[in-house]
Parts: structure tokens; sequence; C-alpha cells
């Protein structure tokens, strides 16, 4: 019997609940299943109704009822989900309870407010609950490992960021004086320059911002090599970090002196030579 | 005596398709390395015949004989193979026989519909079978290698891949609606901005595709900056997978020490000497 | 007391000096914190003050003010600095001393000669005091963790730079004779032509100069793949490099049982508990 | 005594072939610094010789003059190194003797011939003897390591090599025949299409190449998606190799077995149980 079950609440509710909030059952896996992929449906039709024929007919028209198709479905869930839920004002007021609202809003506005269907792209964002419907399977674990591996990289990424920022500004603000001077545009201000800086650094190099003077092109070769900085030290930094996560140190503390950080292979605590 | 020798199966049959599908005999070897290089050089063929200076004499007619050379040369080897094979249908709908059949129907095709013959590049796959030739070499075990790491980090790579394409798919449909509204014509849709934030995420960066409103372009530089984690994030897992499955490190410990550590291929402590 | 306090020297710089020069205090913390945040702010107003609308009254007088007011609030700083050391001299000629003195002075230089206000950009420098603020905290240690993984691979970078070089120098000269007779401008000299092979071995590809002949293609995708060592091989060495670092294995043996592998902060034997 | 030394050789040519060929003595380290900043010097005479302001008077004459001098200063060089070797063919033949000639060909054959001192780029070869001069410091050793790197890695490389280039064909046959038919003029031949899959894969993007049909745009972002493939795997390869050749197993083999690979703490061989 699930932990909320209490004899007030209709049992059919407490079914209900297990179906839809919960993946351990088999119908609860099957539920989340089908959300998912009706998820995937309406984001691929709110995608592809913006495609220039999907503004003729009859295209229109189907696209039209399939949005209202999905935005009913998701309406009546989440009817269901207030219904069943036993606090319901916590459920509407959570991360998800939110974008399943904003989610269905949009449709509904777009009636008094023609235009505002366009909004309905936050549907996309209900497509997050696919980390939820796998939260019990590894696939999660595998997410917070990464996010651990972050976590303890995040001081020496700190001090990469504030440096990358700096570079940035210097290199702007040269490139802004230098080029400025040279009649060159699309260096007119700073911010424009970083838009260049940026642009430039991470080697994408649209090339719609290009330096012109022999000045401007040497900044832009050494900030192109600091750039590469970019990549090369936090990858290294993630992958030791990542290396490092996997060689297992058990989290046994020692009963004599409460050391902790042990070797797997550790008998004897390192601190205190009690025995583990 | 080859596993596929029977009473009822001449004997010249079972050497050549010892010579034809097997490797490990001096003949079986000079056959699949005498068919890499056909395979090579029909692709050479096949790829140079398009060069508009091949359209015109003499270079038309030699790539045009070229080009049948190799034809009956490879529908020849698809008959032997057929002939010598105990199983013909099985050799006939395996990988390799489709793809073998494939490379040869459309010079045949092209005598009935002119033109067909373009799909003769579908003789590039053929080079597939490259890795097929060396498959009792080490090869095959480094590319199952990669394989494995790839498979041990599959979790990991959809979380990512999974974030990836939601962060693709808001940033597109922000841009649709920023740009699209400032009557930038390359996001007219959304599937037209996908395929800008592909271009800009992974730094390819044409130009063909840029944002000309200052929304716009701060939208990018933070897309850029999330594409950067696509280089860093599985670099860094995939680095690390490979470090760790060379460490190919026992968990068994000595009897007589204890001492743990061991390789895979010990079978005496290395600390006090006693069998394992 | 701190080290510097001596009988001949008023009680209140000694005070002001651990407020301005030291972060430990719960003071001396809140004004480093405070000068973090101005800087932030000014270097903002110098950035925006660049844009076109920031010309146009009223935002060309508020950014006016808003830059002689950091400019006074930075002069007040730093000669309280002046003051409250005890070697004035020594302060002035540190390289955090001279930055603080060139972020004041364009303010004050544009006064007699219009237009030296855009050498204001100095200022961006003094963000480099961030590193200087959080010296007792783990920030510089995480620094100083890079600095050394980069110390530790010095030569190898040396190595792969001086090919890099050598690369990028026999590829300009190539291009240049080979697009120079094809009159194509962009690579009129080799120091043109090396801004190219910069620009496309980093994948930065702009697109401003690109080879037209078929040569000059060839050589273009060949350096394009060198140019991925580029990426690839210190990556490769610093994540090894970095890895490392991490494990601080000491290489003491215990004297009870031989056992190796002990961490730098094991005090006892994990083995059998003998003291180290 | 020098090896080569011998009675019927002048003791002045052993005492030149000292300071000219070898490092280890002072004169002989003054030489070759000399020699590397020579080299440098003369290669950025011909790189900015090559600057449209260096075809006008006063500059055309000091480069000519400067051409002239290194010309002159490193044919001295050859014909004193070709005298005091004891095997001057050896040395004339070899790999630095061969491009110690061609350094110094051009200038002389622009005599006869004018247009050829654009040969003179060949001198940047020069500057490998970079490696030459610090060749008994570790900076080689360092290469070697890379090298060893690469060389263990080398089928994992071949694996993905093929399998890129097979990708890269059938990618660029693809587009070919889309792009092709669509009257994209970029896409004319295969080998065009090559050129345009290879600067793609590798994100340079210069833009002068781009898709114009939905077929090819899609086609375009599944190859971008592969081409990270060609950053990430070999990243990951390398990185782990040079991790693991740092962990290392000692040569020492067991005395009795004579297995090798025992790591630096073992004390027996972990195959026979002998002491080692």
């Amino acid at each position: 019997m699930p932990e909320h079950a209490s004899p007030n609440f209709a049992p059919w509710r407490d079914r209900l609940h297990e179906i839809i909030f919960e993946a351990d059952t088999k119908a609860g896996k099957a539920f989340d299943v089908a959300l998912i992929i009706a998820i995937f449906l309406s984001v691929a039709v709110v995608v592809l109704s913006t495609l220039p024929s999907a503004a003729s007919e009859p295209y229109r028209s189907v696209f039209y009822t399939l949005e209202w198709v999905f935005t009913i479905l998701f309406t009546a869930e989440y009817i269901l989900r207030l219904i069943v839920v036993r606090r319901p004002w916590r459920y509407a007021t959570s991360f998800f309870g939110v974008i399943d609202l904003l989610s269905i809003l949009p449709a509904f506005l777009s009636i008094l407010l023609p235009g505002s269907e366009r909004l309905m792209v936050v549907r996309t964002l209900r497509l997050l609950r696919i980390f939820r419907v796998f939260k019990l399977t590894r696939y999660l674990s595998e997410a917070s490992a990464l996010r651990e591996a972050f976590y303890i990289s995040r001081h020496k990424i700190a001090v990469f960021m504030t440096t990358v920022l700096i570079v940035i500004l210097i290199a702007s603000s040269l490139m802004h004086v230098v080029e400025g001077s040279a009649q060159n545009e699309a260096f007119d201000s700073i911010p424009d320059s970083m838009y260049w800086a940026i642009i430039t650094m991470t080697t994408v190099g649209y090339g719609d911002v290009i330096p012109v003077t022999v000045v401007g092109k040497i900044t832009t070769t050494l900030l192109v090599l600091v750039g590469y900085s970019l990549i090369i030290v936090p990858t290294g930094i993630l992958s030791a970090e990542i290396t490092d996560s996997r060689r297992k140190v058990t989290t046994r503390a020692c009963g004599a002196c409460m050391a902790e950080g042990h070797d797997a292979d550790a008998r004897f605590c390192k601190k205190c030579g009690a025995v583990l």
C-alpha cells in the first residue's frame, strides 16, 4: 500500500496516483511511456507547423486539429493529476506542475489573443519529463555522476571562466579601438566586439564579423589560440575528474577515529591504525 | 578439412570457398588483398568519373570501359560466391551479400534506365569489406574495444544527448520567435532554426544563417558555450572509460598476506609469492 | 598584531592596511567584495558606453557621470593604498599597483587629450584582482594546479608548438606559391597565408580567405587534418598530466609487511596496521 | 678524443667537426644556438619579402641584400660541413644534408632562372634542425613519448580512419546526387563534395560550399555529428594511451620464468612465484 494511502481517500484515486505519478507498476510504466510518446508527437506538431508549407490547406487544418487534440489530452492529464494527488497546490507549484500548465495555456490563450499559439513551443520543456520517467533506472544516476564531476571541478572551472571573461573583455576592447578606427562597422561598440570574440574563440567563425587591419588579424590569431585552451583545459580537467571518481574510495569510516577516504583494499585505518 | 566439407560437395568448391571466403591460407589472403585493391580502384573510378573533365572524350570512354571492367569482375565474383558457398540464399541475404549485389546492379540497370549509373556510388559500401578481410588480425579487436567503451558509456551519452536535443529545440524555438519577427528569412521555421542550431553548436559556423538582432546574438553566444560542452563532456566520459577498461586489475586477495591489486594474469602473489 | 606593525606607525593605518590589503578579517572581506563589485560595474559602464545608443542624450550624460564617479572612487582607493602601506613605492611599482594607476589615468588624461578616454578599457585588467581577493581560498590553489600541469607538460608542448609552427610556415609558403599564381589576392604574401593557415587549422574558418585551385583545396584538407592534432595531442597530454597529478600516492613501504601504495596522508599501514 | 679521430686526419678538422656537428661542448652549443637564430632570421626575411610593401624601394634592396647574406652564410656552412666530416657523401645524402643544400640552391638558381627565388621558402625546413640541436636534452625524449603513444594506438586509429573515409565517401556521393540535381554547382563532382565533407566534418565550415536542399541540410547535420566523433574518439584513445604509458610497469624480467610486465612494487614473480 502506497505511503500516501489513508482511510479518507478514495482507493481509485490511490490507484490512479500510482499509475500517473509512479513508474514502478506495469500500468504506471505504460502510462509514462505513452506520455513521453505523446509529448514527442506534440513537439513534432509544433515544430512542423512552423514550416511555410504548413500554412496552406489542407496541412493547416490538419496541424490545427492535431494541436487541439494534444492540448485537450494534456489538459485532461493536468486535471487528472490535480484530482488524484493529495496536495494539489504542491504539485501545481512544483517544477513539473508549472511546465505542465504552461504547455497547455498558449493554446487557450490563442483564442483570445491570436498569435500567442507561438508560445506553444514551451511544450518542448515537457520533454524534460523523460528524465523523470526513467528516474528509477540508472539514467539519472549517470546524470548525477556528471553533476558530481562538474561539482568537484567547479573551482577550477570558476578560475578558468574568469580568465576567459577577462581575455574576451581585453580582446574586445583592443579590437574595438583597432578596427573601430579603421571604419570597420562590425566593431562599432565593445558589446559588438564581444560577440565577435565569442564566435571566434569558440571556433564557430561565421565570417559575418572579420578583422580587416593587420593588427586586428594578429589579435585574432592570438585570440584563436587562447580559444583553443577553452577546449583543452576544461576537457583535461573533466577527464581527470571522471577518471578519478571511478577509482572508488570507500565511504567506510574508521570506528575509532572516524577518518574517511580509505581505499577499497584497506583493512586498517590509515590515520589511527585501528581495524576497519 | 574445413567444417563445411561433406562427401556430396565437390572438392574444388571447398578449395574455392577457402580462397574466397576465408583469409587463413596464403591463397585466401592474396584473394582478399586483390579484392580490396579492386574495390578501392572501382571507387576511385566512380569518384573521378563525376569530374567535369571526365565528361569529355577521350576520358569518357576510358571511364566507361573501366566501370564495365569492374562491374564484370564483381559480377563474376558474386556468381562465384553463390556457387561455392553451401547455403547460397543465406549469403545472398547477408549484409555483405546484399552490398555485393547492390554494387553491380546499377551498371546493368543503366542499360534500361539511363542515369541510374549514378547509384554506382553504392559501391563505396564494399569498402566495409576491409574490416572483414582483417577480421583475424587485431584490427577488429580494437574496433570492439571502442564499441565496448561506447557501450559502457551509453547511459551517460543518452542522458547527454536528450539534454542536447532539448537545448536545440528550445534555442531553435526562441530564435524562430526572436529572429522571425525581425524578418530574418533564415529563421522562417523551427526546422530551419534547428539547422542553424546544429551548425552553430558544433562550431561549424558556415555563416549562411546568422542572427541579426541583439537578443539573437546573445542567444547565439549562450548556445555556442553550451555547444562547447558537446565536445567536452563526452570526451571526458570516453577518455575515462577507455582509461578504465585498460586497468584490468582483479579483486582477488592473496590468501597468505591479504595483498590485493593483482593483475588478471597473475598466478602468484606479487607481495609474498604465495599461490593465488 | 600584523607583522608590519611598528611603534612609529599610526594604529589607524595598520587597521586600514588590514582592511584594504588583507582579506582575513570580516571588514577586509567586505572591502574586497565591494571593490570587486565596483570594478565589475565600472567595466560594465566602459563596455556599454561604446554602444551607438549611448552617444545620444540622456544616456551620454549618465555614462559620463558614472565614469567620473568610478574614477574618483578608484583614485581615492589608490591614494588610500599609498598612505596605509609601509612601502608606498614598492606597491606603486608592483603589478597590481601599476594596473590601479593605469585604470584611473585615462580619465584624467581625457581632460587634456580628448579621445584618450578610450584607454579606459584598461580598467578591465583590474578584474584580475578577483584572483587576489580569493587568494586565501582554494581558488588560487586550483589555478596553481593547472599551472603545474602546464609546467610539467612544457617540453611536450614546446616540441608540439615547434612542429605546428613549421607546418604553418610550410603550408603558408605552399599556398602562397599555388594560390598566388592563380591570382587569389588573399594569398598575396606569406603573412597573409599564415593568417589563413591559423584560421583554418584552428577550425575557425571565417571564409574570408579560401582556396580556389584544386591543389589549394587538397592542401587545405591536409592542413585541416593536421589542425585536428592541434586539439587532440595537447588535450591528451594535459588530461594525462592532470590525472597523474591527482594520484598523490607515496612510495613509502610499510616496515612490517612491506605493503606499498599508501596515500600521502596515511600514518598507519592500510594492510597490517603498523605505524608507517 | 672523438670516435672519428684518426692519425691521417688534421686535428683542426676534428675540432671543427666537434663544434659544427656536436652540441656537447660549449663551442658546439654556441654554434648550434647561433645557427638556429640565423635560420629563424632567414625564414623571417623570406616571409616578409613577400609582403606587397617589400616590393618597393628601399625595402626591396634591403631584403635582396639580406637574402644573399644568409645564402652566402649557409653556403659557407654547407661547404664547411662537407670538409670537416669524415664521410662527405654520407652527410650530403642524409636528410639534413639534402635540406641544407635545397635551402641554398634557389638563390643561385634565381640568377639563371628569375622567379625561382620563390623556392627559397624551402629554407623553412631547416627549422627542423631545432630538434636536432636539442637532441641531448629531454625535448626529443618527449617527442618520442608522443610517437610511442601514437604507435600503440595505431590500430585503433587505422580502424577509425577507415570508418571516417567511408563516411566521407558515402556522404559525398549522397550530396553529389542530392545537391547536384538541385543545380548547386558546388557539388558538381564527388571530389568537390569530398572537399565540402572534410571542411564540414572538421567543423572548419568556411561557408563557400553549403547545402541548399532540405535533404542536403539534414545530411549535413548528420555528417557534422559524425564529425564530432572525429575529435572525441581519438582524443579519448590518446588520453588513455598517455595516461597508461605513465603508469610505469618495470622492465624487470623474472630470473626463473623470464616473465615480464611486473608492477613497480612487485617483489615476487606473478607467474611463477620466484623472488624477483
